[in-house]
């Protein structure tokens, strides 16, 4: 199991009044991770844009679920967030990415899972992922995270 | 048990190039219909706002921990979204508001629920809920949410 | 000339971290008032709603230009903001969307200006404001801002 | 004169409903340029970090005007935009920062321009730009902005 780091930038609009990242830009900061990782655009060095995806793919992921912790709270910095990202499980038609998010000096700010639906976008139906995405998920699987306070 | 239903405008930027709310905008909108019901400001028509809050207060709210299921698309409209809310759980120093995001024609767009802590100002630790505050509590008591997909 | 009134709630998450409305958010807040004025949606008690628009319309609107003055920093509130809306200049193919914004104890928080120009969608090319589009926008005509700063 | 060149990610989430990066979240891009550039946090590989600036600091920046024109539609990609940035006036108490915000193809996608005014935090009111301001700032001075639409 290989975990992906992705460098997310916080943006000083992020903060709201407290000082912090507000818990919903929170999860503009783990979508941009997402997206980094899984939507094919080409060859990349991270080599692990492994799902289709993008508004003119002819597969789209839809998000059906998430569930996230705020353990510390997130503040602005010329350096970058840091999102490490795994996969915590694969079903037929879906998948959930988990997530922690650290600050640029590693302190763990919050813990996440999303649950990812594939959909095949002329009949806007779940499909079955395939073979090879099944592959490429695979070397990223990990444990499921484990939420403290459900 | 009551639920306060809360209109919450969509505005035009909480949508992404899919055409509907984004994800993280959907918390967005639990926020506004959360600190519009909860935070004392003065008297109010709802007559709801039964935690202190804002930040300018004695005591602040920590958002702990957040669960939402996506059920159905929400796009925009000249007409507000609503939010209807209710508290799933009361603990000593945390309680769960619960929420159902409606589309302005009643459909079932998202369910979720957020862990709230009530933290004393001055020490930045949590404090217990006073009696007042379990009072007024417990008129918006429900059942919990439950989750499918969990 | 009359100018419409619109109320546009601020939103939490448009404060940054100095406790104020973020200067981009300060934008978001006149497309609300804009949109709420100009995108036909059915009758609506205003009766302003003189343009074309929105995402399925046969013409769309393009933001060619903004200006925007400053003039006090405008916090959070459970009353909304107000914009203040009239049209500043009327040209060929385009227009000036003028506005004052408001606290919502009505202190003068900005000024702004919006230059729009009409499109035909399918086209994507500038079209020219037609007579009823004319005749509606005259009754909105005043002054263009003017600008301190400039 | 030099201009200094900022990649800016876009996000997902800036885009709206047209596709295309919202009008008011260019003014987000730009403002992440801004702050990369002048808000001094030890030292920095551009060595552009000129002015003081934060929500700690002993001086704030104030945005006092903002102007902007836009020329093409920005889209998302997995490369960041690119602003280019300079001085285009240096007052008393006050300069402006221009701006041409390109796409990573770099294709012109917005010019514009903030008046920003220099605030002593403990009184809140303007404060002069002093000698070193003065020094560092030359070296970014350049021709303001023509904007074509004005």
């Amino acid at each position: 199991m290989a975990r992906v780091r992705v460098p997310v930038p916080v943006r000083w609009s992020d903060l709201d009044a407290y000082g912090h990242v507000n818990n919903a830009a929170m999860l503009t900061l783990l979508e941009e991770a997402r997206i980094a990782t899984f939507w094919a655009k080409g060859e990349t060095a991270s080599g692990t844009n492994v799902l289709a995806g993008g508004p003119d793919a002819s597969s789209y992921t839809l998000v059906a679920r998430q569930e996230i912790e705020y353990l510390a709270p997130l503040g602005h910095s010329h350096e970058p967030a840091v999102v490490e990202l795994w996969i915590g499980r694969v079903g037929g038609a879906s998948l959930d990415v988990c997530y922690e998010l650290l600050s640029p000096t590693g302190q763990l700010a919050a813990r996440a899972a999303t649950s990812i639906v594939m959909v095949d976008a002329d009949s806007g139906r779940p499909r079955r992922l395939d073979d090879d995405e099944r592959r490429a998920l695979a070397e990223l699987e990990g444990d499921p995270i484990e939420f403290r306070r459900r």
